[in-house]
C-alpha cells in the first residue's frame, strides 16, 4: 500500500484515485481550489503549486508524486524530487508544456511536425508567416488547452489583431497542415522500462474541445503512431501514460502534442481495456507490472460539456457507462463522460447517434 | 446527484461507493467501527446501528438509505423508513437475518429447501434429529455468517455438545442434503419491478469461507435457479440486489440462504459483467433504469483471506484484477478479491491454477 501525492485534485486526479483506491492505496491531493472533485477521495492540501512549504507537506506525507497537468512549475518538480520519486520526470513536464521544446523534441526525433517558428515580436511574426504561409495557427508556447490561447491565421490582415491578442508571451506559429483526422495513441511505460499501447484513438473535436474519442484497433495508422510515441518514451526515460496527439494526413502523422498524464482521449479505457490508463499510469510510477492493454470489444466516449443530460436517460443505453466529475455546471467546462462499449461497430454507432443527440440537444 | 445512506461500512459498502461515485452521488456510512473501510469514500457517521439519535442524524442528511448487512434491529430500518426511502424493504432484512422466516418464505413459495426444524431446547434438538435425523445442521437462526454459529451433527453423541455450544438462543436443525456443488444466483429488482439476472456462479467454500466463485454463463441449473429467485424478488416486492445461495443436488436445487444485498460470490461482475452488481444495485435502489448483466469473457473471483500475497505477483498475472479493502490482516479475515477476466475458460483456468497457488501459499 502506497500513499501518493497528485499535484491537482481535478477529474484526472479523481479518476486515479477510483482506480488506485481498490488497489489499496491512498491519496494526497494539492490543489489551489477550494473543493476541487478529487477531494472528497483522498486528503485535500489546498495550496498553490509553487508554493514551497505546501511542496514539503506533501512530499512529508506521500510515497510518490505524480500529476494530473503538465505546466507545473519546473521548481516545485525540482524541490518535490528531492524529497520524494516524482514520475513522470520535471524534463518530461517542462517539454510537454511548452509548445517550441515539444516540436522541437519531436524534430530531434526524426517525428514528422507542420512547419513551426518560435514568436517572440511583431516583426518575427510576419518572417514566420513569409516563411510558413498561410493559413497557420498562433499559439502561445505554454498554458494553452481545449483551444484556449491560439488563433487561427487565414489572411495577412488578421496579423495585427492576433499580435493584440496573444503578443507580450513566447509564442509559436505553426502551418496549418491539412488532416483527414486527429488521432491520439496512449502508451504506458514502467519504471523499468516496460512498454504498452492502447489501440489507437480518433478524437472529433468541436470548439476546440474533444467530444468523441473512438478506440480503433488495427487502425492502419497504428503502428507509425506506435513508433513515433515510442521514441519520445525512451528519449525522456519516461514512467506513466503519455499520450500523443497526431494529426492524420493519409500518408503521414504529424505529430501536434504530447501529454505526460492521463488523457481525456483515453477515459474509454475504464470500461473498453483490459487496464484502464488510470490503473496502468498507477501500476507504472509505482514500479508494478502493467496490466493489458488490450480493447474489450468496440468503444467509444463521449464528453459531456457544460451540461449533463438527465442520467435517467443516459443509463437507460445499454452498455453506456456514466461517470460524473461532481463538478459544477459551467459553459464549456467537462463535467462527465460517457463510454460505450458494444459487442459490434454497428451498435456502438448506432448507440453513439442516441448518446450524441441527446448530449447536444439535452434531455 | 444523490446522498446514499449505507449502514455499514466494510467492504460491500465501500464497493458500493466505489460504483456510485461516478454516477455522481455522494455516501454517508453509519458504522460503530473507529475507521472502517468504506469511510474514506464518504462522510462516516459513527454510531451503533440501533442508536435513534444517530438514525435520525443519518436520515437527516440522505436522500436514501440501503444496507451492507442483513443483520439490521427491524426498529432501525422502520424508524429510517419513516423519514426517508430504505431499500431493500423491513420485510426482507427481517426474512433474511432469521434462517428459520427464510426457509419458511421458501417453502411458502414452493421452492425445495433441505427438511428443517426450530429447535428451541435441547429436547426440541432430540425430537427434530429424530424427525429429520443424520447428518444435520445445527446452526442458530440470526447473525451466523461465513460459518459461524453452526455445528455439523453426525451421531447421536455430538448433540450435546452442540447444544451446549450454541444452545440458549434460537436455533434451526437443517438435514444435510447430498449435493454436487453450491451455486448462487445474483438478481436485481428496481423500484419500478424491472428485473435482471447475472448468469448463475459456482462456489467453492472452505472452512465455511467462500473462497472462489465461478461465472458460468449457461449453465444448466440457471433456469431453475432464476425461477425460484424471480418467486422470492416478486413475493417482497424487492428492490435491489439480491442473492439466492442454493445446493444443486443434480435433479434438485435446494434454496439455502438468501441475501438482500451485493454478495461476495458477485464481486466478479466488477470486470466481468456489462453492469457490477454495485451499481445495478445503486440503479435499482435510486429508480433509474438498471443496466445490462450480461457476462463479458470468461470470470471468476478469488477472495484473499487473513493475508495477502505480494500484490507486485497478482498484478502480473495477465487480466487479474486486483481489489483489496484496506483492512488490516486477520485470520479469517477477507481482505481483498481478485477478478480474472479471460478470453476463453482454458485460459482461465490455467489463471485461476496459478492464482490459488500464490493465494493459498502465499508469495
Amino acid at each position: 500500500m502506497a500513499v501518493i501525492g497528485v499535484l491537482g485534485a481535478g477529474q484526472l486526479a479523481r479518476m486515479l484515485a477510483l482506480s488506485g483506491l481498490p488497489l489499496g492505496h491512498r491519496f494526497v491531493f494539492l490543489d489551489p481550489a477550494p473543493d476541487p472533485c478529487a477531494a472528497p477521495l483522498g486528503r485535500h492540501l489546498r495550496g498553490d503549486f509553487a508554493d514551497p512549504s505546501m511542496l514539503t507537506r506533501l512530499a512529508q506525507c506521500v510515497d510518490i508524486v505524480t500529476c494530473e497537468f503538465e505546466s507545473v512549475p519546473a521548481s516545485s518538480i525540482a524541490r518535490l524530487a528531492e524529497a520524494v520519486p516524482v514520475y513522470p520526470s520535471g524534463e518530461a513536464f517542462a517539454i510537454a508544456s511548452d509548445r517550441l521544446r515539444e516540436k522541437q523534441l519531436f524534430r530531434e526525433l526524426g517525428i514528422p511536425v507542420a512547419p513551426f517558428a518560435a514568436v517572440d515580436s511583431a516583426d518575427a511574426l510576419a518572417d514566420a508567416i513569409a516563411r510558413i504561409g498561410l493559413p497557420a495557427v498562433l499559439k502561445t508556447r505554454t498554458l494553452g488547452y481545449d483551444g484556449r490561447g491560439q488563433v487561427v491565421l487565414r489572411s495577412e490582415d488578421q496579423l495585427a489583431g492576433a499580435w493584440t491578442r496573444l503578443g507580450g508571451v513566447p509564442l509559436l506559429l505553426e502551418s496549418l497542415v491539412a488532416f483527414r483526422r486527429e488521432i491520439s495513441l496512449l502508451g504506458v511505460r514502467g519504471r523499468s522500462g516496460e512498454t504498452a499501447f492502447w489501440p489507437l484513438v480518433e478524437n472529433l473535436h468541436r470548439d476546440g474541445i474533444l467530444r468523441v474519442s473512438r478506440c480503433r484497433p488495427g487502425d492502419p495508422a497504428e503502428a507509425l503512431a506506435r513508433d513515433c510515441a515510442t521514441r519520445v518514451l525512451e528519449r525522456l526515460d519516461y514512467v506513466g501514460v503519455m499520450a500523443l496527439e497526431c494529426f492524420d494526413a493519409g500518408d503521414l502523422l504529424y505529430a501536434n502534442e504530447m501529454a505526460p498524464r492521463v488523457h481525456n482521449s483515453g477515459h474509454w479505457t475504464l470500461e473498453g481495456s483490459v487496464t484502464s490508463q488510470f490503473e496502468n499510469h498507477l501500476r507504472a510510477v509505482l514500479g508494478m507490472p502493467l496490466g493489458g492493454t488490450g480493447a474489450r470489444g468496440h468503444s467509444a466516449m463521449v464528453n459531456l460539456i457544460g451540461s449533463t443530460p438527465d442520467p435517467a436517460r443516459l443509463l437507460a443505453l445499454p452498455q453506456a457507462h456514466l461517470h460524473l466529475y461532481d463538478k459544477a455546471p459551467r459553459p464549456g467546462r467537462k463535467l462527465g463522460h460517457v463510454t460505450v462499449c458494444a459487442e459490434s461497430s454497428a451498435v456502438l454507432e448506432a448507440t453513439l447517434a442516441t448518446l450524441t443527440a441527446l448530449v447536444d440537444h439535452g434531455g
